[in-house]
């Protein structure tokens, strides 16, 4: 296109990263491939020629002490050969001398809160919808008032494809990140915008906007972008639930003012994950009626946890649908049994959907492709 | 909020990261923080219990060799205190052992191309406008059709404050991105879009809508996408100059279609860096009288290149800025020396803003900065 870019490529190296002795190793060999997938292997590489011991950890890996160690091959590149593990978006980390860091040959990344962690993407049928699709949504990153927590805010909106061509009007999922978590989390780590994408384009899911909020009421925005942050003391009473009020008086009002949505309960949905699944629970106890598809995801209540009067409400108020996802491993499976339990005793209507496997992404992208087709049907 | 937060964090964290010793050390341990402002000095940290030797490289040091050792610490924390840089944005690694390596207790990070760098954020007049300001625009990651290019592509839109709640027309600046960069260089890197919520709050620039596409003509998007890319022969006469089409061809149109702009030259910017600045060149030359302010950063002319003839045209359609900035430390600052030397000869009015410094985003930023308040007067 122009003669500018090998000299920009490389000038721009070297003013931010590499040193003259690097500079020379990388004009004089190839590049380090890490992952590298060969048929049923994967291999990972990373360039240490004065290490003594490197190790990688993978998230598909059982526990946590379960690491492989790389072998040194030629030039101080260590190496692993491993199986590829089942079709899932994984995490791992290289562990040289006792010291984690990512892979620097990777481009794909999470952030998980406050670390960076390289990403494998093992491709398979499980894997499918959280690639990107032909035809894709737009995601816009909007500030908005929230009065009710005295704060301008940010929250991450989801509008389908063709949402700029057309005059129709969606239906809204409020989808909530966990604890650690912020408005970036399900668009990143949870590939919402490629799951409603993949869905909506096969037909499976009805078109929708999805609001992903911040629910870490004390926060504008997510950490990176160095806001103050308030405190809130959430065992005075006058602020528990602050951000469930947040949600119902800022957040539902700034969508259906600024999108073109469809404005009544068989048309709002609200779930979240672990933190969020208390928040969608606890939403949709205080506001009956508000929300008609209710889905929380690896949460649950405490053992005596009162809840009873709420549930009544709610059947009162009548809802579309109450779908409740937990894996069996998870820590809050036996919380999950217990609304499960509540919500049979009060003779809601619902479905508890077990899986296997823990309090991890890996259930909570594949919760949200098993449960946006159900939404607004 | 409730009950679910603690556990939650603890278990996304052995999920994914730690083993089940850094988790007991994790337990009963500060966490490190680095970097930490202390006054005059910044303090960096790492543990690396293992290492022999750990250095730091920083943007702000002049020579890429001119690295700083860390002293270990107690429990196998390294530590340097180095005076505060000058108000800037800069980025760093650690050198642990030989192993380069972003700073893990830093939240702070930038993509740049393919590398994940640590970022130091030296709070000053310089940088005051590169923080959030408090009326804040928004960012949507847009996906358009690109038929001059034959795919579904990819851009950044800023959309000032204000956007959503009026029946306005807003200007438009295209700003374009050099080699290694993508759609999201300027707003990550770049600080677009807080440099132009802070001028607009402060009645510096008028309010406008500011586009950044991807230049890489075979990228439907950024390569963390994991999308197929096409590749061009640009030897080939006929796909020349094809991004500068699509720029033209497909983004113009469609941005004035889908948003409240005022569609005549005279509210049409382009500017862009490096590469970005040849496309910038490139699109003026090749579409005389569609960009009424032209504004290429950072790149140049080669001696004896013909342009006369192009410069001529320019001159006879109008435009209302030509604004060339390049700092005299910059390879390409002789280029952008030749390009104005034929802007004077050919009688084009025009600004050669010439800064200390070279190739760099500390340069680009500040360029923003100040072409920003001089568009669309």
């Amino acid at each position: 296109m122009n003669k500018h870019i090998l000299p920009a490529i490389l000038l721009i190296l070297c003013s931010t990263f590499v040193s003259a002795q690097e500079l020379a190793n990388f004009m004089s060999r190839k590049p380090i491939v890490s992952p590298e997938f060969n048929g049923s292997e994967v291999i990972f590489r990373i360039k240490a020629p004065k290490a003594r011991e490197v190790r990688i950890y993978g998230s598909w890996m059982p526990n946590y002490t379960d690491t492989t160690p790389l072998t040194e091959k030629e030039e101080g590149v260590w190496e692993a050969t491993l199986t590829v593990p089942e079709p899932d978006i994984y995490t791992y980390h290289f562990i040289v001398d006792g010291i984690t860091m990512s892979d620097a040959a990777n481009i794909l990344m999470q952030r998980d809160g406050t670390r960076y962690l390289s990403m494998l993407f093992v491709e398979g049928e499980k894997t499918a919808n959280y690639r990107e699709a032909s035809q894709r949504g737009n995601l816009t990153k909007v500030w908005f008032d929230a009065p009710t927590l005295g704060m301008n805010r940010r929250m991450y909106v989801y509008t389908p494809y063709g949402y700029d061509q057309n005059k129709q009007k969606y239906p809204v999922l409020y989808l909530l990140h966990g604890g650690g978590g912020d408005e970036d989390a399900w668009s990143n780590m949870g590939r919402a915008c490629q799951i409603l994408d993949n869905l909506i384009e096969q037909g499976k899911a009805q078109p929708m906007i999805v609001v992903m909020p911040n629910g870490n009421p004390g926060q504008q925005a997510a950490k990176p972008l160095m806001l103050d942050e308030k405190s809130f003391d959430f065992q005075d009473p006058s602020t528990a639930n602050l951000y469930i009020h947040s949600l119902v008086k800022d957040i539902v009002p700034y969508i259906e003012k600024h999108y073109r949505v469809v404005a009544k309960p068989s048309s709002r949905a609200v779930s979240g994950l672990s933190m969020g699944g208390g928040h969608t629970m606890s939403v949709a106890n205080h506001y009956p009626g508000m929300f008609g598809y209710i889905a929380p995801m690896s949460m649950g209540i405490r053992e005596g946890q009162e809840i009873d009067a709420q549930l009544q409400a709610l059947k009162k108020a009548g809802y579309n649908l109450y779908w409740l996802a937990c894996g069996d491993a998870d820590f809050a499976y036996p919380g999950a049994k217990l609304l499960h339990e509540a919500l049979e005793r009060n003779g809601l209507e619902h479905t508890f959907h077990v899986t296997g496997g823990g309090h991890t992404w890996s259930n909570w992208r594949d919760y949200l492709n098993t449960l946006a087709p159900k939404l607004f049907r």
